[in-house]
């Protein structure tokens, strides 16, 4: 049986069994939440709350142990201490339970030598039981397609990014933010210590899931780097990977070790890997997320030149300067081009060399021109509009919405007109409703199927990584990757 | 007479006339804007507008010329074309004007010869005439304490830093981000293509102003590199400085071309006069805006070891990469201190070796002990808190200003039992209200003289910046740094 079909159904399970649950008001902890986030989320099967000590709580019937549940489970949430695990997994193989997942801590983690012992344990019990094991120390999965979820406020909606996370929290940052822009999930693993299940099953199985176009992934360390060097090969020849990388450091690799057990090896050689694999490799999880939202909206990508266009001459500057340091061309525009500028952009407070300091993208008609004419400059690959939202609050009587959706249309016909990948950058927002008013422009903006950024400089970032890959790819004689059709959900 | 002496009055005028004011309404731009940023500063002198066509608008008697005002007048804003300039420079002579901010543009920044040289014939008018200008191509004056305004929102609290800045945007966001972590300022100048006063004269000011105590700067160009130098000298030797260079690259340079007729001038001869002057160097606003904060609320430092306090094992990985990347140490803590800490800090789920991996930021008692305890680490010479105010809102029943009183008064109780600089760090807010907590929880811990910043890399990359500044002053032989007292406000 292939990996992809073993894995699957484990992403789909019927119902679900959570031991440890308090059956305690205002108890936010441990299996509790679990609980509540299924429920959240809609998950349309049983959900089996296991306490020996609670007969009923909150309407819910609770059971004994996982053994006296009556009907079938599929998956099975643990947030027993871990002295009750051994005693968990018997009955999670008397019920015939397909995989558990220990949101339980405390095992090699720790640095004691017999809590990595019991580790072992339940890796040998969990074997020779047939069943699969998720983590332990970790939060186990987030599919939307299947309602299943480990945040009480993760969207619904499904997506085409896979997230596969040796950091449970790390995971929750991501599934927080990425939404923000429009970039949805099709499944995120939470893997912890990754005693048994690990980055190489999860990664050979995204390579082949048909809901998955781009792969993200947050690791600490690697079990098995054989297997895991042919598992991501595959995977970054079918579609995007992108890998940030914990313990990339002294300090990292100890941390990593209190963490998840891991003994991270040495960076140099996760390096030459990522390298040797065209792995796009980032350094936080801003990044991480500026990657993602690259690959769903903004590519294909034909070259690193960038035209920056936008509002203010010390804004243009460290622009510019952002760009040649993220590697990216700031080719000056032709001069006929330039000429043609000047037409409609006045001498006096604007440049339209490269950056361009104007407020074309605020009119229509003069972003449409602008954009026209760089359609014929062949060095500019990408533009950068800078978008000022948070300007439309200074000016009495503005139609915020109307101002927004005039916005993403001039940026979106921009592109059109440009014949070339536009990213929007805006700027940080210093008051709560401007902000408010951003992310209801982001949302707008990624329904029109634009690529937006919070800064003109993570822009610059995410296309210096992301034009790279492009190449390599191209290098390597490998098909130009874009998103599959099937995956761009119709506005 | 001293450049203090001769530049103390500009920055205080008792009257001001603004040139070029359209009298129409719905005119956001030039003279219009000027006026109402003073209006709603309650610049309590006379306010001129002067435009020969229009009599009276919204209540004002306009002036047909400078000449025409009847009584005296300090300081001019000149909104008209540059046409206009030369014919208003006249008027300014006749009338005793001090000095004159040109907002206009259109001169050397344009590129084009024969605007530059009515830039030559602007400062020679000038120069004859006795009048000082500031520009053009600029915003001009943010005086809190003379209530002298170029935003309409600017802030009429006064502070400790001065901020001269070649790019008036750039201006503006300083001072819209800086006052959301507390700190103000004395005086923010706008220089634009500096003809007359240059960045030389402003910093000359600085260095003796007695209500500045920090220096940050955005320049483009030097105008006299000699001249620069011991100025820079001076300012550093009594103060930190902060500099932001834009133009550190080819398109950087070409960009600042465009923008204030700057010829930036090689960066490495830059940078070298820094490092020599000991000037904290950054690359982005968003750094200029940390280390202000910084040097005004979290020094004096007395080290590079970090310890990093918070929740989340991949964060505290990423933590620990972000802080070798910087330059940090996170020095192990000792074991018998950890084997201290595991008294109260369970041991699954967390770590005590550093970063720490612990909610104790969020536990008054525990926070106060795991201080109490740090204070005895000596290779630990900061702490790094991070806080998650966002989490509050996940939990029902909370009463956020309580929380958020509550998490200030552990930060403060925590700093002091440790006897060391303790930053907060936040994590970038996915809601508005969740933006507008951290808002509240930023000035609540600002008045408590805490330093904030929005992310833990961001409070790292500070540390390493700040650090260095005050060990290379020790090494100069120069006294210990700290905030003067008077500039200190009682909370």
């Amino acid at each position: 049986m292939s990996v992809f079909d073993e894995l699957d159904p484990l992403f789909h399970p019927h119902s679900v069994a959570v031991a440890g649950v308090s059956g305690k008001e205002r108890d936010w902890g441990g299996g509790n939440m679990f609980v509540r986030a299924l429920q959240l989320a809609g998950f349309p099967g049983p959900i089996y709350p296991v306490n020996p000590r609670v007969d009923e709580f909150a309407g819910m019937k609770f059971f004994p142990s996982v053994r006296a549940i009556p009907g079938p489970v599929d998956y099975v949430i643990s947030s027993v201490p871990s002295s009750g695990v051994l005693a968990l997994l018997d009955d999670c193989v008397a019920n015939g339970v397909r995989a558990v997942h220990f949101f339980t801590a405390g095992f090699r983690e720790t640095g004691d030598v017999e809590r990595a012992e019991l580790e072992q344990q339940v890796l040998a019990k969990a074997r020779a039981g047939g069943v699969r094991i998720i983590g332990p120390n970790c939060m186990g999965l987030y599919v939307p397609a299947s309602r299943l979820s480990f945040g009480d406020d993760f969207p619904m909606r499904e997506g085409p990014v896979a997230f596969i996370s040796q950091s449970g929290l790390n995971a929750e940052e991501v599934v927080r933010y990425a939404p923000l822009r429009g970039v949805y999930f099709s499944k995120v693993v939470s893997i912890g210590n990754a005693v048994d299940l690990n980055e190489s099953d999860f990664f050979e199985y995204c390579a082949e899931d048909p809901d998955t176009a781009i792969i993200a992934s947050y690791l600490e360390g690697i079990k098995d780097s054989g297997r895991y060097r042919r598992a991501l090969d595959k995977a970054s020849a079918a579609k995007p990977v992108i890998i940030l990388k914990g313990g990339a450091t002294g300090a990292g690799t100890r941390a990593a070790n209190s963490h998840t057990g891991s003994l991270a090896g040495s960076y140099a050689i996760w390096s030459g890997l990522a390298r040797q694999a065209n792995v796009v490799s980032v350094q936080t999880l801003e990044q991480l997320d500026d990657m993602a939202a690259t690959f769903r909206f903004l590519g294909p990508l034909s070259g690193p030149g960038v035209a920056i266009i936008g509002v203010g001459g010390g804004v243009s500057v460290l622009a510019a300067d952002a760009a040649e340091r993220a590697g990216l061309p700031v080719p000056p525009i032709p001069p006929d081009l330039q000429t043609e500028l000047r037409e409609f952009i006045p001498i006096a407070g604007s440049s339209v060399r490269n950056p361009l300091d104007t407020h074309a993208v605020h009119d229509h008609g003069q972003f449409l021109k602008l954009t026209g004419i760089l359609s014929r400059a062949p060095e500019i690959h990408n533009l950068i509009a800078i978008a000022r939202v948070d300007w439309a609050f200074g000016r009495p009587n503005t139609d915020m919405d109307a101002f927004l959706a005039q916005l993403v249309k001039t940026c979106v016909e921009g592109q059109q007109e440009a014949r070339r990948p536009l990213a929007v950058a805006l700027t940080a927002p210093a008051k709560p409703e401007v902000m408010d008013a951003m992310l209801r422009f982001q949302s707008m903006a990624a329904a029109a199927g634009l690529a937006v950024y919070p800064t003109v400089q993570r822009a610059l970032e995410a296309i210096a990584l992301a034009w790279p890959w492009y190449r390599d790819r191209a290098e390597r004689g490998l098909p130009q990757w874009q998103m599959p059709a099937p995956l761009v959900p119709a506005v």
